[in-house]
Parts: structure tokens; C-alpha cells; sequence
């Protein structure tokens, strides 16, 4: 365990974001995340200023895990194929694996449980939430770019549109898997959104 | 104005949900409610016994709004066409007429904001969550049968996880048109729905 600290920040914030997952961020008070993680009030000041530094860290947390994912399997895909349209199959098809592995329902996206409390952070904290969905349909839109110059699609198609069709299909898998209780409900949805990009450009 | 005090319980409803979409159930507290709806606590409580009570009473309306969108739509369509899969696309036709009319985004969907905070609300509430989700599904499913029994798909398909996409589409859309301030994503993403339908099924 690393001697700076940084083990008792990570509980903290492992805490407050299962709280915030439970409860959203105001039925989350910072007693309630001092007892869920087992430390003092004092060790809480001690690594946050206040809940908006806790609130923006997590965040902060968040969508820079979502953009090492997102970056990860896309030079994976483009390392392992040399087709565009192969290398998207395979970037959502490494996420079909990740998702077949869940036991649980994830508890959800702290994208998702902050835009449904937007009017409880500051600016800042609400622009990574945006600012990471840019990077999404940026990031596939040019690949989409590549695939399009490549082969047409059989239907006219908005690319931005069908860039953003990933964010919005685990944005909203989450919530259904984990109201259905139903963990399987994720890999499932990535399917359907794989067989679309083949259906719409796999014309041969 | 009707006299039995719906149209006070009707303010106050509508000043609660929409507080719950900027804050959260815990941070929309009974004061906040009653000053929005301009009213006294006398009178919140002469229509609620609790706040658990008006979560209910929200999740309820939701629950039978959303209920009669998808009978209104799928009846309309079976009314419009006579085959299973002209029904089907009719049928994302009309929210995708309707969600062209957005000028602002769509505040959310409760069902989405509920699940965020599902620790909150006893489970009865939850249930209503759940039951509407599984409507959508076995009404969708139904429809799915009709048209699979008629043409088999371009691609193997589980057709309850293609019935699921519709509630998981509008969920994730709400989050993603927020954040990035675009009310016509929705329609975006719901013409996809109904490319993906098309390219699946529509083979001659």
C-alpha cells in the first residue's frame, strides 16, 4: 500500500461513487461517505476540500478511465486489422467481450447519474461529461470517416449520429440492465449495434 | 379549472419532477418542492402524505403516459399497415416524427433519474420501473415474432434484446441530447432503430 496516501483517497472515492450510484450525490452526505469508508471527518478534509472537490475528482476519474478505454481498444483494433470497417467490428466486439463477463449489472455511468443531478455541480464538473462524449463521436466519427470513403452504406446515414450510437447504447443499457436486473443486457445491445455497421456497410 | 384540487396537485407534481431532473430526489427537499409550486406545506400535505408518497405518484403518471404512448403508437400503426414489419417501422416512424419537434433536449426520462438514486424510493416505486421496461419489451417482442415468422433476419438476432433497444435508445438519447445541448439526437438515434429494422429484416 503506497505510504502518501493515496490508497485512503481511493476508498474515499470508491465510497462515495457507490453511494452515488445508490443514493445520487445529495442523498450521499459526506457522513455518509466518512462511515461507508471508515475514516474520519478529518482524514475527509485532509484529501477534499469540500463535496464539489470529491464531486469533480470522481469525474475527473471517470472520464479519464473512459478515454484509456475508448483509446485502448481502438489501437488495438487498428494493430490487429487493416480494414476500417474491421477495426470498428473489432473495437465494439472487445467491448461485447468485457461486457460478457459480467456477473452483475454494473451499477451504472457517472455520466449518466450526474446529468440526472446536473443542477447540483458547478460548470466545470458538467463540461468533462460533455467534453468526454465529444471525444467518443470525434474519435469513431473519423473512423466512420475511413469506413464511409471506403465502401457506401446501403441507407443514407448522419455519421456524427451513428458515432454517438455507442455512448448512447451504454448510457442506456446500464439503466435497463440494472432495472431488469439482467447483466447480460449490455453485450447483448452491442451486438445489435455491431450487426447494424455490417448490415449498413459490409455491402459485398 | 377543475374544483377537486387536481389542477394543485397537477402544480405540484410537475414543480417536483422537474426539480428531481435538475437535482435529484434527495436534492429536491419538501421546501424547494413548495416553493416552486407556490403553494403552503398545508397544502402539499393535504395531497401527499409523504415524499415517498409523490415519488410514487410521479412514477405512477410516468408510468401511464409511457404505457399509453406505446399502445396509442402500435395501434395506430397496425391500423396504418397490414404488415408486422411496415407496422414496426410506422410505429418508430411516429416517435421519430414527434421527437423532430424537440427545440430543447428532453429533460430526461424519470425511469432513468429513479434508477440513479433506486435506494432512495421503496420497491414498490421500483417495481413500476421495472414493469414498464418489461411492457415495452413483450409488446415489442410480440410485434418482433410477427414479422421474424414472416421473413427470417439478414443475421442471427435475439429478438427480445432488438425489443429492449427502443427503452435503451431513448434512455441513453435523453442523457447524451442533454449533455451535449442537441434536442434532434433523439431523432437521430431513432432513425437508426428503424435503418437497423429495415437492413435486418427487409431482404427482398
Amino acid at each position: 500500500m503506497p505510504r502518501d496516501g493515496s490508497a485512503t483517497r481511493t476508498t474515499i472515492m470508491n465510497a462515495a461513487e457507490a453511494l452515488i450510484f445508490e443514493r445520487g450525490f445529495a442523498g450521499a452526505p459526506i457522513d455518509a461517505i466518512i462511515g461507508r469508508a471508515e475514516i474520519t471527518k478529518g482524514t475527509f478534509f485532509h484529501h477534499f476540500a469540500s463535496k464539489q472537490d470529491l464531486a469533480r475528482s470522481l469525474i475527473d476519474r471517470w472520464a479519464l478511465a473512459d478515454a484509456q478505454q475508448l483509446e485502448n481498444k481502438m489501437t488495438r483494433a487498428e494493430r490487429l486489422a487493416r480494414d476500417p470497417l474491421q477495426q470498428l467490428l473489432l473495437f465494439v466486439g472487445f467491448f461485447v467481450e468485457q461486457a460478457e463477463e459480467l456477473v452483475e449489472p454494473e451499477p451504472g455511468c457517472l455520466f449518466g447519474a450526474y446529468c440526472y443531478q446536473a443542477g447540483l455541480f458547478d460548470e466545470r464538473t458538467m463540461q468533462v461529461v460533455e467534453d468526454a462524449m465529444r471525444l467518443w463521436r470525434d474519435r469513431l466519427r473519423a473512423k466512420l470517416d475511413e469506413v464511409y470513403a471506403a465502401r457506401p452504406p446501403r441507407l443514407e446515414t448522419d455519421l456524427d449520429s451513428l458515432a454517438d450510437g455507442i455512448t448512447v447504447l451504454f448510457e442506456g443499457s446500464f439503466i435497463v440492465s440494472r432495472m431488469l436486473n439482467e447483466p447480460d443486457l449490455v453485450a447483448g445491445q452491442l451486438r445489435h449495434y455491431r450487426n447494424y455497421l455490417e448490415l449498413l456497410f459490409d455491402t459485398e
